[in-house]
């Protein structure tokens, strides 16, 4: 670990701040390719459990985990044209497999619809084969130009890809809402982030959907993440790829398609929500160690006592299906251990010194709050319990306030100016629906629209641009 | 699921039976990109099982998962020379991305060693920070001109690769042991493949490494197939990537290292071990689904009660921790059902049609060895229970009794020739150890030195093909 504590403040310098948490923290570290990223062990701990919970959903709703390769000849790239036009500016290329030539180059997956589509085809026979549920963990890559990120923008990242093809539209349409609302759970619920979720405008939609809708919150900066998407392809993919099949009604139909994912990103979306000037602060229910205990030797005053005490407390904690660290190196001082988990964001520390063992006690902080109490012995396991939740719980409660105060409504474009500049956020303003009004104001102050909530609240007021008749309420923010 | 079984035998055509399984299985398909292949849902399943199992293993024993990049700049590749020969044959190469034409092209990693030995010289510093022991889980490009074969050799596979540096060479002997010997436990007890081990030659090592370790078996054909590997890398690499620490005494020293692997191949070696004329037979502790159950119904007769029963028995296996499918399509008759899940291999299948409900009983099947039992409804939890892991030993002393009968020990060069034209299988042999002996072996005959056992026979004749004073006996065979 780093022998010193995070330097710049979050509220200083937040991008300074959240490259020196990463690194420090060591959840990652720049890789020597050019944009790309290496997730260490703590980090990669999260995205099992990230992995962990979404499989337990996806395969308890019938979806099976599959793996198709990561090359994709350019001819089914070219395929759909929007597509097409989407991901080629991004799109790494394999020429030369040993001394070889290749005689068409290859894409590095920038996402797999075109090569999976290409075996539903084959696959997919009779109304019997659907609906086709499938889901794959994997790498991607698409090659950024702009500025890459820790986390929210590298060349490579890892990712979960669904796609699934249905009997009817209205099937494919109830799968987008429960992948959406699958992932408003694990991010809400996990990682402990609130979002907001709706549709995405036409020029924001993934390339060759019929719609997009993405669960999108603010970070502390003011800007917009997206957070993951789930797509309703409708039967462009089917048509172009042939993906039909044989009704109970005895005729041809075209498949109707979904594709939803979530990436790496989140772990980002993590560490800048729920970080503080010590380091991170990790949700207890994605957290690699959610215990760490730290003995304090006085002079070597019971040493003996406090090693097997700690050791005890240690085993009694693990039993309950807790990941505890006793942190009893003798080349650190306990201080030196306190602000290492502290920057690691271990949602719980015990302390237990000689005075401590004399009164059948032991000290627990929590990282949330910085909260101290002695606890009697035979309280702890109840008590980290307790707070284990209490933390997650309170974690989300904090993000909630801060996206509601994130959270403005504003009535003219002035309004909505000023206070994009002052504080970013969430903008809600009425909108009349037209994509010029949409790219003027993007062109105008780098905001975008970033959801369209289901639940349309028909405006009283004009089009927030142009001043005609707005058709409904939208969320626009300027965004990672 | 296809219409129809397989059609090959598996002692007529081996090699076109073994497509045939896996394609009418479900297991595979090619992909529309040359050597590639798709892992479908119960392959990957078997996959996730591996997973899970060596997941658990290296976590219990400290070593953590992790993510780095798949790109690798052709610079770092070169730095080991044996590295770079070895593996640049095979390397696909990226050299456009987006529009631009890079200025040093990117191999996709055929192995990290490299990539991940550049940043551990960053990351050790003092033997606090050893042993390191990290893993990942990953894609693998290699790109074959040889003929491909589903799961064996593809340009794109799965793997998992460990890494581990440590203070002494004693450490990193113990650790490549250790993964040895963790993967034979896991490809005998979860696979039920039996396998020889022990260290690979000079000429078979892995390129750059000290020596190499292998777990290897015969296939039904009597091709040998590697199982697993586990190098002591020395301090090659360390030398070449600069990864020093300072010792307890003060000075630099480069680290010692280790790295292994087991890959989807693995799946290959289960289907072919296994697999008999019906098609799949699935070891219980890998298989996607333990229990199928399939109702009989008979001109609708008690058809409700029936239908009630088997949900219940259904119901009851679950809640064992099992995964259990009841089949109870109507558009397919119970006979074409068997038929599948035989091809399938599932370990056990129930049936219950109306003479068993009214005899308070079921039928059940095992797909090792398709003996059939009633067994009465009471009993059918525990009996379930006994079968699954009387099928698992089962298999295994089934491939053990192989495996054996295809050892087998040869005293002249003559005879060696003679065995491995008439059965192939591994062949003991005395060695001398000069490369030139097995050279000529290689080149005269096809076979190779699989492994030589760590317990070395001291033989009492010369070596096979010189005459010359043996070293040791090893095994010889022609592999895949």
């Amino acid at each position: 670990m780093s022998d010193t504590g995070v330097t710049v403040k979050k509220n200083q310098d937040f991008s300074e701040w959240y490259v020196e948490v990463i690194l420090k923290a060591e959840l990652a570290d720049y890789a020597p390719v050019k944009g790309c990223m290496i997730i260490r062990p703590d980090a990669y701990a999260v995205w099992e459990k990230i992995q962990e919970v979404v499989n337990q959903k996806i395969k308890a709703t019938g979806h099976r985990n599959t793996y198709f390769p990561m090359f994709i000849p350019e001819a089914f790239l070219r395929k759909e044209a929007e597509h097409f036009e989407g991901f080629t500016p991004e799109v790494a290329w394999i020429t030369q497999g040993g001394d070889t030539t290749l005689e068409e180059r290859l894409a590095v997956r920038p996402t797999s619809e075109t090569i999976m589509y290409a075996m539903f085809s084959k696959w997919v026979r009779s109304w019997r084969d659907l609906p086709l549920k499938i889901n794959q963990w994997c790498n991607i890559v698409r090659w950024e130009t702009k500025a890459t990120k820790l986390f929210l923008r590298t060349r490579e990242f890892l990712w979960q890809e669904g796609h699934t093809a249905h009997v009817t539209c209205e099937e494919a349409e109830k799968e987008v809402m429960w992948a959406l609302n699958m992932y408003k759970d694990v991010v809400e619920n996990f990682l402990a982030i609130p979002v907001v979720i709706g549709t995405k405008s036409d020029s924001e939609k993934f390339a060759g959907a019929l719609y997009t809708t993405a669960l999108e919150s603010i970070m502390p900066d003011g800007k917009a993440l997206q957070m993951g998407t789930s797509h309703n392809l409708g039967q462009h993919f089917a048509k172009v790829f042939d993906v039909k099949f044989v009704g109970e009604d005895k005729q041809d139909h075209f498949v109707w398609q979904t594709s939803w994912g979530i990436t790496t990103r989140l772990i980002g979306a993590m560490i800048m929500v729920h970080g503080d000037d010590k380091g991170l602060v990790m949700p207890p229910k994605v957290a690699p160690v959610h215990v760490v205990i730290v003995p304090i030797l006085f002079k070597g005053v019971e040493a003996e006592a406090i090693a097997a005490k700690t050791k005890e407390i240690a085993q009694i904690l693990k039993s309950k299906g807790l990941s505890v660290v006793l942190d009893d190196r003798n080349e650190y001082t306990p201080g030196w251990k306190f602000n290492q988990w502290e920057l690691k964001g271990v949602p719980i520390r015990i302390e237990l010194g000689p005075r401590d063992l004399k009164q059948g006690q032991v000290v627990i902080v929590r990282r949330d709050t910085c909260q101290k109490a002695p606890v009697k012995e035979a309280d702890i396991p109840s008590t980290v319990e307790r707070l284990l939740q209490e933390i997650q719980d309170n974690m989300l409660s904090k993000a909630k306030a801060v996206l509601q105060e994130k959270t403005v409504c504003v009535k003219t474009y002035e309004e909505f100016k000023k206070v994009l500049e002052a504080k970013g956020g969430f903008l809600k303003a009425t909108w009349c629906g037209s994509a010029e009004c949409e790219a003027k104001v993007k062109e105008e102050t780098g905001a975008t629209i970033r959801v369209r909530p289901f639940k349309v609240e028909e405006p009283s007021t004009g089009c927030i641009v142009c001043g005609e008749k707005s058709r409904e309420t939208v969320y626009f923010a300027r965004s990672y």
